[in-house]
């Protein structure tokens, strides 16, 4: 309360640096910034808690512009407040290869906390990072020891609002009771297309209401400095619900398009700039032209967060003394680290064990190794009986009041929102004390992949249970089985795409995938029975591919995941027998994986001299960069059981055995025969 | 009302057969249809209007089990009501071949409107289905002749109701005030995770209400079928609004699991099956035993169906002498021929024409055949400036009481749903009257995969319009540059997906992709201008690939898409000159196109004898089918002005001459040098 002309100029300040940035970049979106700016600087000013020379500081209140488009917004608090992002940074706003890109990258600049951009991930991040929260909140406070106690804002628009993600992700955060979740909702009744009342004429709140949200509304965004800070004061008070403030304002507000679509993803024409630099009182002349008394306010607000965050060091240590364990394991788990010796717990199979599942195998590990990696949480969108993503002792992540749960538990149960599930698992990995796992069918990943591809293109250590990945799910039939799936995430960068053939694989997915600190996993896992293979072993594994069958004099290499290397080790045999050839077979369970091994060990796996022919019963599309041949399924598949609908495509010993001689016949004049790993040049990584 | 011992017996015998099937295919979900026959019964009787022995009458109610997985349900109504579905069908439900898949597929089972069992997109398409009834009834209805005015009544539990993709529908129709739009929620509390209450707490009716929705509770669902009837049949009398009604019900009502998840996806035992039997009072031994008296009841419901049909004919051909155009429209629509020599309106284009941005060559396809193809129904998901969908008459489709548009426009406004925009096309397509095509940028085509794959699987001829389709895109940055999409819907079946280089390509898309009555598209097209190029011609184009450039004595073929084609003619004189190699160029904007041309034809593309290398600004993934070498980019892009994000990964006439040199010099010894299209096998298709 009590603001005075210099919170005006700061807010004007955040104004004129984003209308600066979007015309010098002759491109991007002033709309957002302009109309939002009153209510950043009374968020970050009165209530947010931070450090912007430690962006990293675990309790700082999470802030996420969900509406990423208008990150000039965000990169002029940014900046303001003084974090490592300079007044050349905003220059260079949309430019090549500047900490400034034209969406907000978290791993690029200091102080994103997620990827936004493509609309309602950031709402949905900032759910899972409120579970976060909430997680370590209740795993590590203690009397007199409220460690974690932050906040997570979140601002979104009406397009985000009208993304089924962020639909899900509200749906979720109503029933986990996320009282530490404050949701800002830009109400400007403008979106791309113009007036919102052209296709979005629901009531939100009533909506938010429904979900089980507290809600209000701030009926003059643009002026109401008051109402604003005690709209959210209210928010902050009521602890058994996330909260939303609706927020009417004017996109755009100073520019002589205010209030029109105009203003929303284009920058200002010359004279409006100018325009809008007058009416607030600067020099229409000057260009990112920030008043010192702006800094000095913005850096004495910066100064409380680091003074805070030194308080808060001193309670960190003095809960040292009193809680040793603790304390070593949330130091441990902010270096993203696993603890010591927790490899030792992966279970480990011989050929003569009996055929089990992948998905059960995949159970088998959690139930191995979730009491030696507590920052493991598990969960599954509504198929954990068919998921296998549940060991035996876990508890419910669930408000306690429900009698279900805890906050404390390591189980989600996420409902039937995939979408809402990865990007909640984003936002539960970017907090920084949590590695998630989240189960669905292989084939309902893709109603995620929205956000599967911000896992990757944030670097979030994501792991995708994708139980019933192939035909092989059987009954279920088309509509279920995979056919594009693995293609299309192992087109995605920065994504590993493991499909284990028994349980030594199994293992050493979830290795790498634990492991990897800055890549997401989709383990793709069957329903049907797999054997355990002779020349699978963990190290092997962890390679991404390698020989599971090596054969003197062989004719022909056949390579091969998951489901179908059993069979790959079967046609061999007939393939000698009938055809009188003698074949090799190579395991992949990962190959982005096996990519990034020496290329004198790849060689070794797909050599020189003799062919190699693909087997994997969904699309070939990929697997001629690993083989000369390829067999598969590129058509849509067959309800019935499994046996049958692999038998209908020619899946067996004998099917590949026919093929593997025909790719022997067909290759046998060509001179040389190079591997296909062998390239005449590299592209650019 | 007035309801006998025989509706129960009815609804006891859709209740046994569901038991039966699913305990004989020793898979299935028989909770669903136990819960859910009361309501189907009332509905089916007492309401639906539809002639068993012709399930394309344009004017039937629409039925759509949201909920799929209980398709015994609908399969046993098929059987019942004398749809070509035999008793012998349902005995294979679930088997490899059987017109009763797992879930239900709309092109293998007469009766079945839409595909469904991946949660959301039933209800979605129903959505869909309503939009194209209240469309076609504007355009075709005239004072006496209410020749459309059927329902579309869906299905839909608790996991529909938590997906996104659902809710994005839901307010949709809420603000397009869909009258003739009947939803049934399902209120089982029964999800597969078990009670509702874990995950699924909010107040289902009370967002129903928020988006603008006529409600009804029926209390008892699984009794009371006069509260039934009266729901529904106040839901008819609200014509301003869609309707949905909460049917609590009790899944797996009569087993001894009844109101368990035990029941939801998994057969009853054999004693429970007998159990069932003996406490509805049929023979506990036998099976598939439907009592005379059913057949005949609901034989004569069908009668009714098959004289309302009849009844409808003659008014239309009443209507036939008084609209004669409209008569003849529709009937030509219900075919899916298009009109005579609507082709000759596509736009041609010379090498001398200007280069345009491909988005804009779309929009003047659009505005050339708008006229011509009166079914073409466009729109976008809240970027109809970019994706340049609009034609300029365009009218929007809106409530009329909105005054901004009347139900017969043809502009659809889908709000930023980009999930639900694909399925409603879906349903549109569904309809049968209307061609659908939505915008959306191509990297936003993933939001809506789950449903793009239905698509194709289901047959429906719907056209994605995706601009922004690269890097080229610039400056909004790699959160919006696609990387893996085209990799992901090449390795879709049934899929096209064109990029086309210029004018004429993209009419030639244009033409393949309204002229393909059971496949859809999706148009890759990009925001920065292209040159019209020298080779490329209509007829050219709609073969997928075709030499753009030829040269005697070549030594490398570069085959490309899109953007990159006009770069790969660069290149060729930089090879020329810089390396003294001689290069020729094909253009491909559709691969699976070209992969249906003769193999002769293919082959005088991409001979024998000299290597091919392909190049296109993103995932290289698949492109190893069409070329010894890939130029691409295999990882994320970059935000800033496209040519510098394009000279960064050197994707310039130079960097792609490099590459092509070095591709002659890798490719020279080997002898034969075979064009990769030619296998040692093909995949069974």
């Amino acid at each position: 309360m009590g603001y005075t002309e210099l919170d005006q100029k700061c807010i004007n300040t955040i104004r004129i640096l984003a209308v600066d940035a979007t015309f010098k970049a002759n491109s991007g979106h002033p709309g957002a910034p302009m109309g939002m700016a009153p209510v950043s600087h009374v968020l970050f000013n009165k209530f947010m808690k931070f450090n912007p020379k430690n962006p990293s500081w675990v309790n700082r209140d999470r802030f996420v512009l969900s509406n990423g488009h208008g990150c000039m917004l965000q990169y002029a608090l940014l900046h303001l407040f003084g974090y490592a992002l300079s007044i050349d940074d905003l220059k260079n706003f949309r430019q090549v290869d500047s900490i400034t890109p034209g969406h907000p990258e978290a791993h690029d600049t200091p102080g994103i906390e997620v990827t936004t951009g493509p609309l309602g991930q950031g709402f949905s991040n900032a759910v899972g990072l409120a579970i976060a929260q909430a997680h370590t909140a209740a795993v590590f406070n203690k009397p007199g020891f409220e460690l974690i106690n932050n906040y997570t804002y979140t601002f979104f628009g009406d397009g985000c609002a009208m993304e089924g993600i962020a639909s899900e992700a509200a749906s979720m955060a109503g029933h986990l009771q996320l009282g530490n979740l404050i949701a800002i909702y830009d109400d400007n009744h403008i979106s791309i297309d113009g007036d919102t009342k052209c296709a979005f004429t629901e009531d939100v709140l009533k909506r938010f209401e429904a979900y089980g949200w507290h809600t209000e509304w701030v009926k003059d965004g643009d002026n109401d400095l008051e109402a604003i800070e005690k709209a959210i004061k209210k928010c902050q008070e009521v602890k058994d619900k996330p909260s939303v403030i609706k927020l009417t304002t004017t996109i755009g507000f100073g520019s002589k398009l205010a209030g029109t679509g105009g203003v929303h993803g284009n920058p200002l024409k010359e004279d409006d700039c100018k325009g809008v630099k007058s009416k607030f009182g600067f020099d229409p002349e000057k260009s990112f032209d920030v008043p010192q008394e702006v800094y000095d306010a913005y850096g004495k607000t910066a100064s409380n967060g680091a003074a805070a965050e030194i308080e808060w060091n001193q309670l960190f240590e003095k809960y040292g003394k009193e809680h040793k364990d603790l304390y070593n394991d949330l130091k441990r788990r902010l270096t993203g680290q696993l603890p010591e010796g927790w490899q030792s717990k992966l279970p480990t199979y011989k050929a003569t064990d009996k055929a089990v599942a992948s998905r059960k195998l995949s159970e088998s590990v959690l139930q191995a190794i979730f009491d030696a990696v507590p920052e493991l949480i598990s969960g599954s969108a509504d198929l954990t009986g068919s998921n296998n993503t549940r060991w035996k002792e876990a508890v419910d992540f669930q408000p306690p009041s429900t009698g279900i749960g805890e906050y404390s538990g390591r189980y989600m149960r996420y409902g039937v929102r995939e979408h809402a599930m990865a990007a909640a698992m984003n936002g539960m990995a970017a907090y920084g004390t949590i590695i998630p796992a989240g189960g669905t069918f292989l084939n309902f990943v893709s109603y995620a992949a929205g956000a599967v591809r911000l896992s990757a293109l944030s670097h979030h250590r994501v792991i995708y249970v994708a139980t019933h990945d192939s035909i092989g799910l059987g009954e279920d039939g088309p509509t279920h089985q995979p056919i594009e799936t693995l293609a299309h995430f192992r087109a995605l960068p920065n994504c590993m795409v493991w499909r284990p053939a028994d349980g030594n694989e199994t293992s050493a997915a979830y290795y790498v995938a634990l492991t990897s600190k800055s890549t997401p996993s989709i383990l793709a896992l069957t329903r049907q029975n797999l054997p355990q293979l002779e020349g699978s072993t963990l190290e092997n594994g962890i390679k991404g591919g390698y020989v599971a069958l090596e054969a003197k004099d062989a004719q022909v290499t056949i390579v091969s995941t998951g489901s179908e290397v059993s069979i790959s080790l079967e046609a061999v045999k007939v393939l000698k027998e009938k055809h009188n050839i003698v074949g090799r077979v190579v395991s992949m369970p990962c190959v982005e994986v096996f990519d990034a091994q020496d290329k004198d060990y790849r060689l070794s796996v797909i050599p020189d001299g003799i062919p190699t022919m693909s087997f994997e019963v969904m699309s070939t599309l990929g697997w001629e960069k690993y083989s000369h041949e390829q067999f598969g399924l590129n058509r849509f598949g067959a309800s019935g059981p499994y046996k049958e609908v692999y038998a209908k495509f020619h899946f067996t010993p004998e099917g590949v055995a026919e093929r593997a001689a025909k790719t022997v016949e067909f290759y046998k004049d060509v001179k040389p025969l190079r591997s296909p790993l062998n390239r005449a040049f590299l592209n650019l990584i």
